[in-house]
């Protein structure tokens, strides 16, 4: 598939190019276009170097809609709303939220919009767009760390169930991942909700980088 | 230490006192006494068969709160307000919610109360109780099939650092289970969302009481 990556110059939309791009056509956007480039030219060395040959481009964020199957929006939740209603192109397009609305106090609290979710929110913004919930609990460092397994679980939710079974084949299809229908997009704040307890659950046992299995 | 479980007679409640009283004092409550000591017998009984000593009583769940360290609340959240307005005694104790606000559509919801957790709820209408959110996760079936492991993981809040530390005590003490510390009660809506989140999981994957593990 191609799949673009909207933030793709951050921690975790680097991350994911790392990933998935020895299994599918990946483009970086990035707000600057030579950005997305460096990233994807060190993504294509890292994984040359291995011996893994890939297909990863970088383009603005813009280019990254245009001609891609699937769209990720790496970005965080102050940057969303922003982020996708400077850019078109996302109807009919599989467009998946790895988006956690969170606040850091002493510890982190889950902090949904009024929608309820960033989930149900970005169906708001892109009432065209097939929305899927995905790859909330994986920390950058994980997607990174290429020479280590990722052998966490990964809940899926989306009210368009074609569409939750491509990510969900994307997702299995990295590394040790297993992907998991949770439901439809209405449940998306009780995946969300997962990544600041899982923060809170890393800082108070001096754990990093924490996951999640269903057992 | 002497736990009492308010409820004992739910299969929850039962399923705790098989795997708390080989190693506590274990007071079951009931509305109905004699209810508590029908299912105390059945799981002295049950112990016995495998050659497990225990200490397992039934009483009325008043009694259930006199004389113990630890009071488990092994009620549904609907009747979570309503049992403990009945019920006196609980001030400086150990008061541990394993609750779970939550409604059945076509799938689980998180459904807090308005003061965003049933533990929150739970210090608001005890306020001299020392509130531990923990076991939320654990099916019901899980505690009471006594020939298998419970390897899951249980977060636990507090905001009594002693209380929490007693909790997770009693909690590593069971099976394999492993406690982690999620911080304080105000984020236990994080944790008891987990459980609609898990119901879900078990439904759309055709899985039975799945638990969680931090990894």
């Amino acid at each position: 598939m191609r799949i673009g990556i909207i933030g793709g110059t951050g921690d975790i939309g680097e991350g994911m190019s790392r990933r998935l791009s020895p299994h599918h056509d990946v483009v970086l956007g990035s707000r600057e276009a030579e950005k997305a480039v460096a990233t994807s030219t060190c993504t294509v060395d890292l994984l040359k170097e291995r011996g893994v040959s890939c297909s990863c481009t970088g383009v603005c964020n813009q280019d990254a809609i245009s001609g891609v199957d699937v769209i990720i929006l790496a970005v965080p939740f102050t940057h969303l709303e922003s982020t996708v209603k400077g850019l078109t192109g996302f109807e009919g397009k599989i467009v998946v939220t790895p988006v956690n609305p969170m606040e850091k106090r002493d510890f982190f609290v889950f902090a949904p919009p009024p929608e309820g979710s960033a989930a149900l929110l970005l169906k708001k913004l892109l009432p065209g767009a097939r929305v899927v919930t995905a790859f909330n609990t994986i920390a950058a460092n994980r997607w990174k760390a290429i020479d280590e397994d990722i052998d966490v679980a990964v809940p899926v939710c989306s009210d368009d169930d074609e569409a939750k079974k491509i990510v969900i084949g994307i997702a299995n299809g990295v590394s040790k991942i297993r992907a998991y229908d949770a439901g439809p997009l209405a449940v998306s704040a009780m995946v969300e909700s997962l990544t600041p307890l899982l923060l809170n659950i890393a800082r108070y046992n001096k754990m990093k980088d924490v996951g999640i299995r269903f057992v």
